[in-house]
């Protein structure tokens, strides 16, 4: 996706044409009075005062209609410098540029102005030349929006737009928008019942439903079996811990501002945990360990908890309460090497599984010039991450190397997934960790029968659950793969008189097998029920009629596909069983 | 158990003891001084001051032998009643004793000692005659106790005991306290590597280790298989809500002394929740209903979170941060009967595969002189109560009534399981509920095409997970049901040099079909082992040695048995498989 504030003339192109948009909104509503027109990621956009007035969708063609009367005009676009007092003349009858000018630095004595036929414009420019260019744009959407966001303010119009030097670039955009639109996570979760928000519940605290509740429990089976037969050991902890935890951790200095307020009782103070690492230590430490039982490997399906901003939650991707797949390693120095390339494997293993074939590996390193934002010395640090970086290299994974990115008490390898559309997501991530078994004065009895320290190795394969199914619903559409789709087969009798009962004997057979399977004996029209199926995404729709009564067998389309092939129990079977 | 304190019998001659226990530490250690001797429950108890003399295990039995002594000499117990200035002179140089005196009542003029041989106390008394009637004593436990509860004072030495008319009640207790030891789920949970607490996690908060995940998760698979089949929906919601939310349900002015405290953040205050109806009822409200839709069976394995006073908290049986097997039914009032007896028969169901025979159901109504701490009017109650009154009865089940155990929503039908030590524990609940439909203005749209409320019935079934499993493992003393073990099967080569690898082939095979098996393959004796597998309560163990080879075949025992048993690989299936 094109960033219209970060390319140059893309910048200038779309900041003209607000400038079109305000003399189009101008001429259609002569009272409207401008506040500011800015250039953002997504386009432009103008703030504008219409009194009364509300935008609605009607007025947008007419809006656009007139904008392209202005650009066919081709008027030349003047730049004017005029002195701050002029400016507070010529402006006097508007609040809004008055407000503006005002605000300005003391020292900038000069102002630019810019005049397109009939309009002028307080704006630093620079502009293109003339209207003519900027034919090939587009009105996006409109809102209200509070004069400087402030809701004791007055509510003014927002439209936003966007322009491209060329009607293939507008063209190209527009469908890519429209791709995002249909691949938007929230609208899937909401159309295929996976989740739902409720504000008196709270921001950022998904609801999972029925359709989503499936789905999570599959992907959780899904990983648990694959950990529990690599020898993780799955535990369960509670979503708070008393402070001192988390100062013991060193999480409530470096960490709190993410983390939820605390809660006293009893004299204590207790916490939502942002992280289970610290849970994870106090199970280690509760016993005696001998280096012949290293490695050991904690996992959990874990609740955790972190403030965002109300305005940085988004759909399930960012929330304030998710559930991580998460483990902790603990293991002797000698051991990282291979625990390490495990996990690489697992994730490879994994990411076959899901058909995920575009991602990079990124080593995280710390911020070299911002070292108090992290644990530990020097020397630590360069062994930890010149440890990743062998790893690294000896796998043969293609990977670069990022600083900043490290976790506050340890480097990282991140893996890098690039989304369907253009997004980078780290999904899995995997770090070194000497700095918690310090804090937690962790030991173990080596061969010697000496008192030692362990290795944490911190790692999540599905990261977080809940931003890996909004990753899973924007890269599929919401057409699942079989094996994690909500329901796998709708069963539509052609006509509930003659063919009901053979529908439900299916039904039951395939229930019995374990398939998530609805029937649907709505009086329908046969057409009107196929259409639903396809809306609803379920992968294996099947049609029962006279003929497969009588063959006893059955008819199916696959979603997406108009091709209906015809096959035997057994084989509908087999073809659910698989996992593609 | 009996209840010493309640048996007025046993009170008194308990509450005699506690003098001859103090006579004798008197003999012991002149110096000791007395603060009080009551009977509790379990018995008495006398906290003493023995300057910095701590009493440890070697203490008791001498203490015990002067007692024994004591009682055999039989001297007689003579009460005597004097002033309080008579008192306040004799006790003069005895603080504990005077501080007793300054405390007593004004007009309590008279107090009463009682004396036996050399010993005298202050005491209400009354007494057995003679401390010959005091043989049949034990004392069962010590520990220190600061004076009046209060850490700031000094730490006195508390030696509990108990006492009996006959040897063989006192040997019919020891027995059961002896077995009521065995069957702490406490003991048996740290000794099984099911759960563990630590401080500085915090007070009630069980940590789950990975005998205990595998337990938790067996169960949860069970119920939700359960209940997915029966048309119950299952959905996931977030651990906290807004305060509003709490507000809106009514638990905010009722329940709010059992919930953690307020967070506040962005202008908003969020809280842990307690229960998540209110949850279950914003999901319910997100769509539209017809009568058509109607019932619907929002379930979940929900975790909830309860301020309980750190005193107040007990293993895994009561804690605060726990997990439901809770489900909501959204119905019409004409569905109310059918879906009662619907989670009736789960209930009973449920108690079948398990094996629970000794349980009453109870019908817990409002405490009608308390009227304020329910929700709604007396008719809503009246027409509840009976409705649930009726539904019992029709069905035939045994039960009684109690006031003062309804929710404050409405009454409820709860079950009451009687423990293998004879505790009464409730373990399902069923409530019928009119006032959270009406506080959320939830509705559906009847046959007329009108709005109506839904009724909405709570429904517990494990009830809490966490006390189910302490439930379960005071039961069966921690010796699970195959199905439920965390290990079923544990592998003993005879000899590892001739026997580990039809050993591994087996273990293979077995984690091939899914069963949780270990291999014990150290250089340990086979004796020593196959204790362990004793200890470790692992239903099945498995002994390879020449004979198995060559026959091709299995030896077992099962957990308690001394009997080996012969059979083959697909026998041994068909027992691992059984839901005994």
């Amino acid at each position: 996706m094109r960033n219209f504030k970060e390319e140059k003339e893309l910048n200038t192109l779309n900041h003209s044409c607000a400038h079109l948009l305000a003399q189009a909104v101008k001429h259609l509503y002569p009272e409207a009075k401008f506040w500011v027109g800015p250039v953002v990621e997504e386009g432009f956009y103008y703030d504008i005062d219409l009194g009364d007035k509300v935008i609605t969708e009607e007025d947008i063609p007419k809006i656009e209609t007139e904008m392209r009367k202005l650009a066919k005009d081709g008027k030349y676009i003047k730049r004017e410098e005029i002195t701050k007092e002029e400016a507070l003349n010529r402006f006097k009858d508007d609040k809004y540029k008055l407000d503006l000018i005002k605000r300005m630095d003391e020292n900038e004595t000069v102002i630019s102005c810019y005049t397109q036929g009939d309009f002028t414009d307080l704006c630093r420019g620079p502009h293109v030349e003339s209207t003519k260019e900027l034919k090939n744009f587009k009105l996006t959407k409109f809102s209200g929006a509070y004069w400087k966001g402030d809701a004791k303010n007055k509510m003014l119009q927002r439209i936003y737009g966007i322009c491209f030097k060329t009607k293939e670039e507008l063209d190209a955009h527009l469908a890519e928008l429209e791709e995002a639109k249909e691949r938007d996570h929230r609208k899937l979760g909401k159309d295929l019942g996976i989740f739902m928000f409720a504000d008196l519940v709270g921001k950022g605290l998904p609801m999972w439903l029925p359709n989503g509740f499936i789905l999570r429990h599959t992907l959780v089976e899904y990983i648990t079996d694959k950990e529990l037969k690599l020898g993780y050991k799955h535990v369960m902890t509670p979503s708070l811990g008393n402070v001192d935890l988390y100062k013991t951790s060193g999480h409530w200095d470096h960490y709190k501002d993410d983390m939820f307020p605390k809660m006293e009782l009893d004299n204590e103070a207790y916490v939502l945990r942002p992280m289970n690492c610290p849970h994870h230590m106090m199970i280690y430490k509760n016993f005696l360990h001998s280096y012949k039982d290293l490695p050991i490997r904690l996992a959990e399906i874990a609740n955790d908890f972190r403030y965002e901003a109300s305005g940085a939650c988004c759909g399930i991707e960012r929330t304030r309460a998710f559930t991580q797949n998460d483990s902790h390693i603990f293991c002797t120095p000698n051991q990282i090497e291979e625990e390490i390339k495990g996990v690489i494997d697992l994730t490879l293993d994994v990411y076959r599984d899901f058909g995920f074939k575009n991602y990079k590996f990124r080593l995280s390193l710390r911020d070299k010039e911002n070292t108090d934002k992290y644990f530990g010395n020097d020397e630590l640090w360069e062994k930890s991450e010149s440890a990743l970086r062998k790893i690294l290299k000896e796998s043969g994974a293609e990977f670069y190397e990022e600083e900043g990115e490290a976790a506050f008490y340890g480097p990282k390898i991140d893996v890098q997934v690039k989304s369907a559309i253009g997004h980078d997501v780290t999904l899995s991530t995997i770090q070194l960790d000497y700095q918690l078994p310090e804090r937690f004065e962790l030991e173990y009895i080596n061969e010697q029968g000496q008192k030692e320290r362990p290795v944490v190795i911190h790692r999540a394969i599905l990261g977080s659950l809940d931003r890996f199914i909004a990753f899973l619903l924007e890269e599929t559409k919401g057409i699942l793969p079989i094996w994690l789709a909500p329901t796998q087969v709708n069963i539509i009798p052609v006509n509930n008189e003659f063919h009901l009962n053979y529908s439900q004997e299916l039904e039951k057979k395939l229930k019995d097998n374990n398939f998530r399977v609805e029937l649907d004996d709505r009086n329908e029209k046969l057409s009107y029920k196929m259409r639903e199926s396809q809306i609803k995404k379920i992968p294996i729709t099947i049609i029962i009629g006279d003929k497969e009564i009588e063959n006893k067998n059955i008819s199916y389309r696959r979603i997406g596909s108009k091709d209906t092939y015809n096959v035997s129990f057994e084989e509908l079977v087999e073809l659910l069983n698989k996992k593609d």
